[in-house]
């Protein structure tokens, strides 16, 4: 017996990653008994969301201006591009703060088994950038995972004949990670890659 | 470097119950790569609910009518009153299904700490309703909890004198517990309450 505005309202929230159709009814009641302070907001924070945001046709970054606020500032090093599989890692890096090149997003991993080949990425695009953009560095930061790697290699490869850098992120002991904790294949890319003290 | 309006869309996310910032950021990307089939819906969702939505001036609860669906159904027993603390509880009972009778709102429970007394719960309009809608039992379904039960027995009071009937909600073993998960509280109601087999 809930009226179908509400209704549709729960099964919307459902669909979010992180929430089940029982949060997904305890969010709708926490908006619609917040009416000012949470549902009207949140509803034009997502209108304006759904207007203004676009794929930045340079990098493949998702922002409200085209090409997004890091390829259009002038103060980034265009001459090191970092390569990541999907936005949220090039928010993950932002967030660590420490990069100042630019970005170029892969749109996910190459796949075999999903019918994932260079073209459906935006690969023969990094290319032409590395070309184009006078890029001296390429920075490959795929997930450490099998699809990830295979892509990075892939990428390698593709590159090596530009006579440009191309490095990759460090495997390694995570900060804050207890070894008794850890997985044997980080162990001995720790122990592999280990550094004077 | 996230633009503003994603930021925005983030921070909003980031306030509904079982999101936290990690999780609003993974909520935000899901619907900024989903425009069409997810971004705009929820947007026109929730613009729906805040435009629509209102609490049913009779029983409290929240809907798009007023009196509410359940209050203008004349297929409900109106004679049977169903006393909850939250909306929430309300839903909870009718996804169970078998309660036909109407509800009645509270808004909360008795708490002398947070100095919310009968006045700010709706406890004169339930009176009021009991006196005009030839209520015949009023089933108090407050939450097991110290305060759900201080209200009920101060409800159970306030009645005590309209010649009505007033039961509870049963106490026991939910359906699929097992005893020895089970508090001592509930296997003492249980056992106190046991049934012929």
């Amino acid at each position: 017996m809930i009226g179908p505005e509400i209704d549709r309202l729960i099964r919307m929230l459902a669909k979010l990653p992180g929430l089940g159709p029982r949060s997904a009814r305890r969010a709708a009641l926490h908006l619609l008994k917040r009416r000012e302070a949470l549902l009207e907001p949140l509803a034009t924070a997502l209108a304006d969301a759904a207007k203004h945001v676009r794929a930045c046709s340079r990098c493949g970054n998702i922002d409200t201006t085209d090409p997004c606020t890091i390829c259009a500032d002038a103060r980034r090093d265009s001459s090191v591009l970092c390569v990541v599989e999907e936005v949220a890692d090039l928010w993950a890096l932002e967030r660590a703060g420490l990069f100042k090149g630019r970005y170029h997003v892969l749109g996910g991993t190459l796949s075999a088994l999903d019918g994932v080949g260079p073209d459906q990425l935006s690969i023969p695009r990094l290319v032409q950038r590395v070309r184009e953009e006078r890029v001296s560095e390429v920075i490959l930061a795929t997930n450490a995972t099998v699809d990830g790697q295979t892509t990075a290699h892939y990428i390698a490869d593709r590159l090596a004949s530009l006579n440009i850098t191309v490095t990759r992120l460090a495997h390694g002991v995570p900060l804050g990670g207890e070894l008794d904790y850890l997985d044997d294949g980080t162990l001995a890319a720790a122990l592999k890659a280990r550094r004077p003290a």
